[in-house]
């Protein structure tokens, strides 16, 4: 039996996720909340499916489990209504921009053993998981550095940047969960460069749009993160892991792969210039994992907790960048037993 | 409004097509047949749309469309039904084995100034598309030599050689497509070797697996086709076209790329291992521009002229083989005066 | 002890062996002669070493062996002087351009027990010759397809192209002698496609500028061969070879391997230019796989039959191009007994 | 006329200078000095030079400059004596791996008014020269981030490592001075990272063994450089420079390039697995380099600064790891007003 499926937001991401289902033959996207009405009954022409109220989906029935791509500030809530109403959540990264307002929240989830799910997309790209994969078989033995180039063709228009909670928060708390999700051990401390070179109004937000940052392990392992708000090039998205035996990278996707030779030499064309063709089959894959936890009830990866985890990467390096210096992670998570908390799921 | 689809044959092809048409929002599959009842009830409960008989389809006022998937002998008969019935007809390649007959099929097409696209699929690959778009831009200057490597994971059960129209109608057909459609001056000659290298069951039937040709046009062009029905390395399917001005290549396509470099040298994964896989976009982009050349009634391409002189070549290709000599197109195509027939469309 | 070396003949080609020779330690150049006496005393100075004349050096004790780097019309000659003086000979391809007259040689050659190494250079490229290796450890199982591009990045200059024989004779025969190293079998039968498409000067002297070949052999194996005069993205040199468990390919080299990524693709500089800058260490070993043959007293390898087999391929070539079919290597070199005239050395 | 040199050192490195200086057409090799006698004689031999003392070439007449390859120890005090001497000087790096031995070895540099170039080879590496004139050329925009990677094949003998001065002075000060040529701005902060994962007895002799390093200019610039002991897959030598209209990057080099397809996938050679069969053209290309300035009485570049500020940068790293914070380079390069020193020159 299909799992059923409310969506909550019916913007750009949520239309990724109600392709996702409908694509997914063990789903069934039921209904569609939005506070535009227009966009809920646009999406819910498109895919056959019911415009209802967000308090309609949390009672209803034919619910089984709900993709939360509401705006950030709303996650936090909506998670906890969820999880009291018995739905299994899969929530748009991140829960919220406050570290201890995420820690609230997983408190609840965890309090209902609601299924919570974050969207970290890029853990499900075909090419990082079969990156992975070769970890995971020993091919390249015990890790020992991370590497990721991350940067997006363009800056995002400065209100967005208002309201992203900065660079860390916002782009690079992708890299950290990949980071996190590749070194095999916690990150222990984070130092952080981070400056403004792409565009002044960034700055003037108080935000920055280039960053290079270090995380480290108790062992040595080294991750290494490389951003910036602009990449002429395109999308331009890779992971190299360094380990005792050799080495696995994952090279940049292209939307056509052609090489023109001429006089001037062999040219192939920009990269993808949109994280939406880049990571288009893993928004496809990130859904079915989700279905298979639904199913067959177990904990979904990434968890609650690897969200909150890597927005403390995050508050860890916007406190480097200030401080000059390496932080530790138990600097921003403070006295509270992270692990202990959740151990029990 | 939507494009109404029959499909005739829910074999292999026929679920690739089906999802097409289904994931087009300007088509609609309304009805499948098929001689396996289960077959055709299988594919209409998953998308939803009726069952019929071939009859019903013919008679249908609800149908805008067939695609014809059924066994390569029913494919001119039913070309030639279907036109008279007044539906734009997409078939599969070859439209015959036999040059006469598909010769025959087409003047009924004409007569009936009917709409017919024929199912080479390659060209729609996007890199493929894009590697034509250069040279039209002019960016390599005029082509000079076009060169085409296309080789199997593996050889086709004997009892499909058998019924298949041996190598050069069934698999080198594609390739005298592309060249053709990448040449842009029509084929003069065809000199081909081919030899049996990979199954000796296939020669026990009469058939190569593995082949070299060289097409010419009048201006003294070459195009160059390698064929293999094996390669242990994944479904090799590369183009080069080599001009005045520079040359452009299409790569070959990898399901997932990553690099694995150990003491062993730098290694990446085969490639797509089935031709399914490898032209997911093509099949896709292919019903695209039938519901195009359907919605503004004009001339699908390829046309059943460019499935004719495809199977010339194939025919061309054999008696250079047997005659160990280069044999012209007119050769086979005989006193029919080809172009002139279908100049009117 | 050194190999002493004579060399006859100081141009481009002199230059390149009289510094491969000279950084070579097992080699001494000891003396130089060339109809212009200022080229070799010239070179003489470069590498401290004697002007000498041809006569001087046939006759001089402190000379084993010889480099023929004179005009083509004078090799044949040359050759059989040097045998008959006990030197050991290196000459530059061809030894001739009629193929009687290269047989007449050889039996000289024969008769005199003499050393002679033909300058097919390619197969001491370090890469082709990695690639050779693959292929003789199994790494790809039998061979069955050999494909090389090899296209010049422009023509010559017309006078030269007079002189040259012909494209076949002087451009291809590489190819044919590295189609020969690899197929691993003898090649039964030549198929030529020629036209002019680069410079219609070319045509007018009567010679080809584009040229499209099809080799095959007694169990079925090809080679193709695609040649230009003309490649704007410089000296393509690239060559694959499929098997039964694998293929093996050599890419181009080129004088910069870096990658500039803008708004307009990911960009390479162009190949090298000439082929003495892509060939450099492919000179150096040749020479040195000389001096081995020499100090050994083995026989060196390309050898005399091998520069007689390669020119053959260009006969028949020329032959197929004008009699429009697939030509036997027997109707080329007629009623001779080629290898057993060359079976007892 | 040619630059008459003299060698102080007849060692690995000495050896490959020696190649260098006799291949070039401007410059003799005229003598070679070493402790061991034998060393000195059989290098002597192979270019057909003299041993003499460093007294007699010290004071040699026809002696124009001299290539310290000595141990590390020796190099200040020898560079000093030949300044005094009026010799022009290239010395390997480091001229010490105390900093303010470094200064003032360079006072006396400039108070000779002596020419000195520093042994950076890599700067004459052709690719990576190449991938400097891209940016110097504007083709990329301001410099924003530059990425090096830089991991050795294996870690050297433990014995080695206690002289070595430690993994920051030995390996990466060659990555911080390639990181200061392609930034394009002073470097203002260092923050380092280092363990130990590769080789447990280096741990024990108070060294590390994997690096991670960002460096950061006034400007908000970033470089960051991840280091390693080991790479199984050969020496692994790549840079990437990211600017505002988009990056360029030197790839590995390989000393074979053929690529070998099976079911097992896409396989490539290793990389090379030494330094100098990596760096060949570079070291030649670095004598050039040292002639031309000696020829044209021109400052050579890498300069004695830029070898104290590579050492400096090593300096900050290893602070930097200690305190786990930024570290400025005004911290470790003291008092000093080290740029007016050497402004003059």
């Amino acid at each position: 039996m299909s799992i059923r499926f409310g969506l909550l937001g019916a913007g750009r991401i949520g239309k990724v996720h109600a392709r996702a289902v409908s694509s997914n033959s063990r789903a069934q996207l039921v209904a569609v909340a939005d506070a535009f009405e227009q966009a809920a009954s646009d999406l819910a022409g498109q895919y056959g499916c019911e415009v209802r109220s967000i308090d309609a989906i949390e009672s209803a029935a034919d619910i089984d489990a709900v993709i939360i791509c509401t705006p950030t500030d709303t996650h936090a809530d909506l998670i906890e209504r969820f999880a009291r109403a018995g739905k299994a959540i899969f929530c748009e990264k991140p829960i919220d921009l406050i570290i201890e307002r995420v820690e609230a929240c997983l408190k609840v989830v965890d309090a209902e053993a609601a299924t919570l799910m974050v969207g970290f997309n890029r853990r499900f790209d075909p090419h990082f998981m079969a990156l992975k994969s070769v970890i995971e078989r020993g091919e390249i033995g015990a890790v020992e550095m991370v590497q990721i180039v991350s940067r997006d063709p363009g800056a995002p228009p400065v209100d967005y940047i208002k309201r992203s909670g900065g660079i860390f928060r916002d782009m690079t708390i992708h890299d950290f969960d990949m980071a996190r999700f590749l070194l095999g051990e916690a990150v222990e401390t984070v130092t952080a460069h981070a400056s403004n070179l792409v565009d002044k109004a960034i700055g003037e937000a108080g935000d920055f749009d280039s960053a290079s940052i270090i995380l480290t392990t108790a062992s040595g392992r080294h991750a290494s993160i490389s951003n910036s708000r602009r990449a002429t090039y395109g999308y331009d998205q890779r992971i190299e892991v360094h380990g005792a035996k050799g080495a696995v990278s994952a090279e940049n996707q292209r939307p056509v792969s052609i090489e023109i030779a001429t006089a001037d030499g062999y040219t192939r064309p920009p990269l993808h210039d949109f994280f939406m063709t880049r990571y288009t089959e893993a928004y496809a894959n990130e859904i079915s994992a989700f279905v298979d936890a639904v199913e067959s009830k177990s904990l979904p990866t990434p968890s609650g907790l690897d969200g909150m985890l890597a927005l403390a990467l995050a508050e860890a390096a916007l406190k480097s960048v200030k401080e000059q210096r390496a932080v530790k992670i138990s600097e921003v998570t403070g006295a509270l037993a992270t692990r202990d908390v959740f151990q029990g799921r």
